[in-house]
């Protein structure tokens, strides 16, 4: 994130449940390379506890218009769905505007 | 999250060098307690991984005068200039705006 101020941040916080370890780690790195392709997309960072479960991602887009094709992307859509019947006991998003950032060093 | 549309979301990334490990404990024990008492202070969630030492922080506020109020803190201040110079090889802040937020269950 050097220069991109006024984008968007999807913040994505979740707690994995303890089952369907291999099946997750497919997904994700499905929807890892599939977010690159994203139109829009800038960049991820993610983050997981091994040990409490709970994870922090957050994804910059270019504008609110991306993160919503994001959402809408055929394949997306069916890991949410296994995310809330499998992967996830909770989770919560945020779309939010980036106003400022800086950085070190 | 669960009522918080259009608070501000702080987003703070970082990578902890390896040493350090008993006074960066006490450190981030010492701001979680202090940013709790923060005016305008909503809710914090903060995971590391143990193996890549990257960690992500999210805390919400309620608007952009009290993040601007806790960026000023003494102590915190201080804590961000140990962080530089000790605990961090690398860190990035993100203010911004939350849109719009959605949950599971």
């Amino acid at each position: 994130m050097d220069t991109k101020d006024s984008c968007v941040a999807v913040i994505f916080t979740s707690t994995r449940t303890d089952s369907n370890v291999e099946d997750y780690a497919i997904m994700a790195a499905r929807m890892d390379e599939l977010v690159r392709l994203q139109p829009g997309y800038l960049e991820h960072v993610s983050v997981r506890d091994p040990v409490t479960r709970e994870g922090i991602t957050v994804a910059y887009f270019t504008d609110e218009e991306s993160v919503a094709a994001w959402r809408a992307v055929s394949e997306h859509t069916l890991a949410q769905q296994l995310g809330r019947s499998t992967f996830y006991s909770q989770y919560a998003v945020q779309v939010s505007h980036v106003l400022r950032s800086y950085r070190f060093p």
